[in-house]
């Protein structure tokens, strides 16, 4: 597959959406080709504010991305969506139509909207979605939305390679039907309360209330309080509020170094768990390891053995 | 050092003090004997139900442990009390005095009170902790209070180590005054509002209310919802309420096989966090790899290489 880097950095939505492309290849030469490519272009990436959205199905995400989208656009920034799971509209979408979903965005010309990708290699689907962020800032997109759906294990993903994350939720005072996971108010700097319009207002001030009191007690970053703002995608309203906020986290976290921090202790983080995925790989490749470690596993969680020994004997196959 | 597996195993409090020296020597052949004789008490230990508990300091976790530790050992119960950071009141009470700190607890015959190994060996202090607890176990006392300060990462460790997680709160309008970390509300089985007592008791009432509201947001397992209790450790109020309630946990979680099945899986977690520490030592102690390492971490974090190209160099290194 060749990729033309010089068309990829000028913003040529073709030859970023094939780059993307040789990223997801499960063929082996594809995967030391995207990796060339990624260093190539890593110089030119990280311009940009990552923004990770998330909230369950039905709280209008598609319809949210669609507003704030269009909204960026309009203030002259370039927007790429990103999704992180098989679930999420945006996959949804490519189903029904995307054109049904995110009609107007996608027809932007500073609008690049991605599926999510299948899982499988190392680091799964966020380590596919990871690149894809880079292949999107090299292309001079300055706006990643990235898309989750809050019901699985991704949101923690999203949460960890994004600068800001931001939760969608529904007007309900019987939050608990949401179904907000454990961890995900923790993982917020914002929530969003969307569908605040028409004979749903009230209720939605109530909900505000009630997460400000739950954000309350939950200690964040010390320069930053997570602040929960009404909004309706349907309507624009809260729209540019919500954006002006994102530009207010940006600028407090860049002032104070923490910005650029978390994004190296991301990559750092990141970096570690691939050592330890690859290093469990290897262990399952090779038939006797991976024996070995079944049968630690079993012994371990029968009590026939300690963690530690175990630990000790596979390591020591290694 | 001889231990006498017979002795310990009829619950003799010196041979469990010296088994768990044992344990927490940094001598090579200590740690190999103590691993042996980790597994030959193996099939006599888990006969009891583990609670940690945390808070910060001044909240009252001293007072608490005693009056609860009391009510047990009165119940019929043998109590022993692990603490796994150096901050703790337990150790702080080894240098004020063990006796002012926990002074009837302390005298009581059942009652086996172990202050905070250090840290420094493969797992840290928690590895030493579950050991203790293991060996504890073994010499037939049937609950394990693991005590920790709520400020450091030691929460987590030991959330993650025992059956029931009991966060102890002040009565406290201004809650964020509280220094809640971040996620601490979520490992919570249950809170107590301790110092609900004398002019206290209204603004515990208030205190409740809020993390009732909070907890109320938070989804749990699905068999048990967090509860907020108020408590007074000085007088002794509700701390009979706390115990049947932690039973009733129990009972419940036994009932659907979640408790053997947590057991197993805080087993299965704890053996990989080792392998991987292992193999990050192993990493760290060849003059080589650690200096791929470095040169890895310092590129991924200066955005020179992706995260995936510096941690396959790393396990190919290995």
């Amino acid at each position: 597959m060749s990729i033309d880097i010089s068309k990829l950095l000028q913003g040529n939505r073709r030859a970023l959406a094939k780059a993307i492309t040789l990223t997801e290849s499960k063929l082996d030469q594809h995967r030391d080709q995207a990796q060339a490519l990624l260093e190539q272009v890593l110089p030119h990436t990280g311009n940009s504010i990552r923004v990770g959205i998330t909230g369950i199905p039905g709280v209008g995400k598609s319809t949210f991305i669609e507003s704030f989208g269009l909204h960026l656009i309009k203030q002259g920034h370039k927007v790429a969506v990103l999704a992180v799971d098989p679930s999420s509209p945006i996959t949804g979408g490519s189903i029904l139509g995307d054109k049904t979903r995110m009609e107007v965005l996608s027809q932007q010309e500073n609008a690049f909207i991605r599926p999510s990708p299948s899982g499988g290699a190392l680091g799964g689907v966020a380590q596919k979605t990871r690149e894809a962020m880079l292949l999107c800032e090299a292309a001079g997109y300055d706006v990643i939305l990235v898309e989750t759906v809050g019901v699985g294990q991704s949101e923690y993903e999203v949460a960890g390679m994004v600068d800001f994350f931001l939760v969608l939720m529904l007007p309900n005072a019987g939050d608990e039907l949401q179904g907000i996971k454990k961890g995900i108010l923790e993982l917020a700097d914002a929530i969003a309360v969307n569908k605040a319009d028409g004979s749903n207002r009230q209720l939605a001030q109530q909900t505000q209330r009630h997460y400000q009191n739950a954000l309350g007690i939950l200690q964040h970053n010390n320069f930053w309080k997570p602040e929960v703002v009404l909004c309706s995608a349907l309507e624009g309203g809260n729209i540019d509020t919500i954006w002006q906020m994102i530009e207010d986290y940006k600028t407090k976290s860049c002032e104070i170094g923490f910005f650029e921090g978390n994004r190296a202790a991301q990559n750092k983080q990141w970096m570690w768990r691939l050592v330890h995925e690859l290093i469990d790989r290897r262990l399952k490749q090779d038939a006797d390891s991976r024996q070995l470690c079944d049968q630690m596993q079993t012994k371990v969680t029968q009590g026939e053995t300690t963690p530690y020994v175990a630990a000790h004997r596979i390591v020591e196959s290694l």
